[in-house]
């Protein structure tokens, strides 16, 4: 089983913990330091080795700060994590500090002063810039957290492997030379590479160093000539070979051979760390990482490889919802059901991991957008409630994300009627055809307007980008308010409008979708219109739709998906799962 | 009559104004000359004395560029004028260049070469910075134009007069001290203001120096305390009463007043000349003109003000449209039309001026999308094709802008289609409740998408800012791909999808919406909502909406608009119109 339940609150472990870091910090001559959540690569997981913030304050959650003075530490989390850090670490020591609404700077200007360190390993550029408007002096040190982390786990040695060019659809040599290109058209003489992910899809490698995403943690450079170092603990890719362009160097030798590229070298000030940014000689050239829109723009053999992901995870989860179907809901759990799931996920002998923690939520649990069970938290179905379940699968052809919403027994009139809405809005946007230019900001919109009409909205954007056997959050891309990048053809992005009554429901429906380049129609303009693909078809639970709220292209738009998954589903699944999708796929 | 129809155009009279130019450059021992078509208060009008770009090319657009070399003169136009342009200008010594796609800069840089010079009040200190990319050399110079202009008409002299507390809603000494307080709090002494229609808000004056638009050409600075400092010549308030706040001074003082400023002074880089800027010795602080977003935010007298001049709008168009549909469309013309219908807003005892050139297009004119007739592009209507009228009034109360497409005989089906689609667009506009925070870019999308499943889409944004009694196009607000400030109340905004065939028609239809705050639903979240309040109410052409196409809301919104039309028309209208209205709103 990958996901585990256990709360890792131990809220008594701070106090020595931060009494210590104290010690040290006096020990050194700072006023304060800086614990960031994030690791040197700014990635959404991090290894064991490097949970400072959660070793030392308790909190768990996948963002925030903790920022250490001598009389007073501010926990900095975000709106999804308010209760959770009051559960989590000891208030006695440490303040919760409402961020970002709150800045780090403008809490250290009120709070600190003298000198505050940090570790240029954990910040970029841009954060210390921002940082520095607090007026104080802030010094680069060693990390004081791992200098009093006693029992510090060690740093992962996940065996890295191949992602065969039969997965990956465009050999890394070619990559590299394309890319090198640019670079060079750009008069930039290399790129620095910090993030994992666009690493391993340079060099078409995948790893095992943290859970849920198969990346290796490692740094690179990209020369504009197409040759690419790789900086990584050689024992890791001892099985593997390399092109004639690759070199492999230890981890160590990244900082001094920074420190020898000579020309105009490219680094995305955001992401890269400080550390970094400040061993280069070379001009800088602020730039966003080469790899990043080039990754998102999945070929035809990356889609074809998340086609067949999704039919796979598919069986699946109709698997799953077929046994839930089946189950007195007072029987099952949120912590059974998620088992369940994985269950099902393994037998299709495919699964390399899960691609996230799933969210398995019972009826007012929906409601919280960010929701992990835990053995604490866990409770049972129940009947007249809402199920809802987000979760996915890693597999070496294609990453998937899906959320359905159950209904248990006769669910509640008002859940019927935002379901209903909520589906318009994916509806809307698994239709829309759009001319090229068009932003996720401008079509986010479609996601909500029929909610909108009857007064309710959702707090979360409407789609990330996501990555091919790789990050289930990927960037650019997002459909969201504040998303102005061009959609382009290929780009794998979530649809997953929801609403949440606090205390009663939470509702979500989301499929996976990929930008195309949409067939002209007979009249249309002689201009470039997209489209989407639909890569998920696992049956919406009827029994929670108002027939007469939709209009009849939508109606239509609904059985034509339901015929779709019988078709693409047929033979793959068991007899209860065949007798249950005849069921669940009736025309409305 | 307001309007005229002769065209402008007179290429012969470039090509010697071109070599005085030239000779004038090299007395002054410069290679080139940046002729601006905009003024130093880069509005959309200019006064015929300020019509530098026309004079010396015979282009008459209303946005442009000519840089002039010792061998070469590019002439810059926008996407609108490509066709214009040619028959405009000598294109023996002028070379039409595609702008912006080809820069200012970037076309300097191919073609130029030392020392290019500017007038500084014509140029912002952004514009010259963009200029600079080209490499070359610029610098400021007096007018090379004006040195040469022979005959040149005198500065406007137009009376200025008061617009009264009761249309405007607030006291100007009350505005004033209410944008010093933010000046103050912003730790700002003062302000440059040198747009002439936030000086008309803040002042509440109008005045006559220029057509269509109703500001004073004028220059000002409000101090953090309040004060106003007016740069007018005497003549042109010799009738007004100014409050104690506000001090008047020829414009020549405005320099040297200017010069004196002290502590850190506001202005807007995108729009403030460079002269001035370089006059400042006072620190700059880079901001919006503050009055922008007050004066777009409009108040309920204003709103109320707003509503009287739509219904009075309305009575005109409604005459207009009865009177149309009785003749021969063979028997009328595009300029005859025109001034028909400037007739039926004068009979209102009420216009000040049309708010811009009205666009009166036939068949395939109606594709054009800034059409503007002329004597020698004017024809006559046609039974079987479209027409399409865009037009608006200034009365003291508020400014119009209406278009509507109406169907002479029996029009093709496909524009009858893309007529459809274009009122479901609109009719979305209408409806949309949308929460905080949503901009014009975010809803865009929505006046678009029917047209998009189409496979069709337009060109033009969505609706721009409405002025009160001020400018037709007015920022800062917009409903359009690129506008990302959020929607407040109290924005006048126009509503103006469309659909252009090329050769063929044009459709457009255009209402204006008011932002207003949305009354709560049942059902609905705690959170703010808007929603829009429309101004216009005039009938749409029935004979060219395809009922089939329609959803109910669609149908239910259409037959309430007209009914509002024929209850708010009810005793104003000749009994001509009340026969048609009957007609033109019955129920679909």
């Amino acid at each position: 089983m990958f996901q585990t339940f256990e709360s890792s609150t131990s809220p008594e472990q701070g106090p020595p913990r931060l009494a210590a870091l104290r010690a040290k910090m006096a020990e050194v001559g700072v006023n304060g330091f800086i614990v960031p959540r994030a690791d040197a690569w700014q990635g959404e997981y991090v290894a064991p080795c490097d949970e400072r913030l959660a070793w030392l304050t308790g909190f768990t959650g996948s963002a925030g700060y903790c920022i250490v003075l001598a009389d007073k530490a501010g926990v900095f989390v975000d709106g999804r994590y308010r209760v959770q850090v009051k559960e989590q670490v000891s208030t006695d020591v440490f303040t919760p500090v409402d961020w970002p609404e709150v800045s780090l700077s403008a809490w250290l200007a009120e709070h600190g002063s003298g000198k505050v360190a940090y570790d240029p390993w954990l910040h970029s550029p841009k954060q210390i810039e921002a940082l520095a408007a607090s007026g104080l002096e802030l010094v680069a040190t060693e990390n004081l957290v791992d200098a009093i982390w006693e029992d510090r786990p060690a740093r992962p040695e996940g065996r890295v492997f191949a992602h065969p060019v039969e997965l990956a659809g465009e050999a890394s040599a070619d990559k590299a030379a394309r890319l090198g290109k640019v670079l060079a058209e750009a008069g930039e003489s290399a790129a620095i590479l910090t993030l994992p992910d666009s690493i391993c899809w340079l060099l078409n490698i995948r790893g095992s160093d943290i859970p849920r995403i198969p990346i290796v943690q490692s740094l690179a450079i990209l020369r504009a000539d197409g040759r690419v170092d790789l900086f990584v603990e050689a024992d890791k890719v001892v099985d593997l070979i390399f092109g004639t362009g690759v070199s492999i160097h230890p981890p160590e030798a990244f900082i001094f051979v920074v420190a020898g590229l000579e020309g105009r070298v490219r680094l995305d000030p955001a992401s890269c760390p400080l550390a970094v940014v400040e061993a280069l000689t070379a001009t800088v050239s602020h730039g966003a990482d080469p790899c990043v829109l080039p990754k998102a723009t999945k070929n035809e053999v990356e889609l074809q490889g998340a086609r067949a992901a999704h039919a796979r995870d598919a069986v699946a989860m109709v698997e799953f919802l077929a046994w839930l179907d089946e189950q007195k809901p007072e029987d099952v759990t949120e912590i059974s059901a998620a088992q369940a799931l994985e269950g099902f996920r393994r037998a299709t002998n495919a699964l390399q991991d899960i691609s996230f923690e799933t969210i398995s939520s019972a009826g007012a649990h929906g409601a919280v957008v960010h929701y992990r069970v835990t053995e604490e938290t866990n409770r049972s179905l129940k009947s007249g409630e809402l199920y809802l379940v987000d979760s996915g699968g890693q597999y070496v052809d294609g990453t998937t994300d899906i959320t359905r919403t159950v209904a248990l027994g006769e669910p509640p009139s008002d859940a019927k009627a935002a379901f209903t809405r909520v589906l318009q809005g994916m509806i809307a946007l698994s239709r829309i055809r759009f001319p090229k230019g068009v932003a996720g900001s401008h079509i986010d919109t479609l996601a909500r307007a029929p909610l909108w009409m009857a007064g309710q909205d959702y707090d979360h954007g409407t789609g990330h980008g996501v990555g091919s056997y790789l990050s289930v959050h990927e960037g650019p891309a997002r459909i969201s308010r504040v998303s102005d990048l061009p959609l382009e053809p290929g780009m794998i992005l979530s649809n997953e409008p929801g609403y949440y009554k606090e205390g009663a429901f939470g509702i979500r429906i989301e499929n996976l979708i990929v930008v195309e380049e949409a067939q002209p129609l007979p009249g249309g303009d002689a201009r470039d219109f997209m489209s989407f693909e639909t890569l998920t078809y696992v049956p919406i639970d009827r029994r929670l739709i108002v027939p007469g709220m939709l209009s009849r292209e939508e109606r239509a738009w609904i059985d034509a998906y339901h015929m779709e998954c019988v078709r693409r589903l047929e033979g793959q699944i068991s007899p209860r799962a065949e007798a249950w999708i005849g069921q669940a796929t009736l025309s409305l």
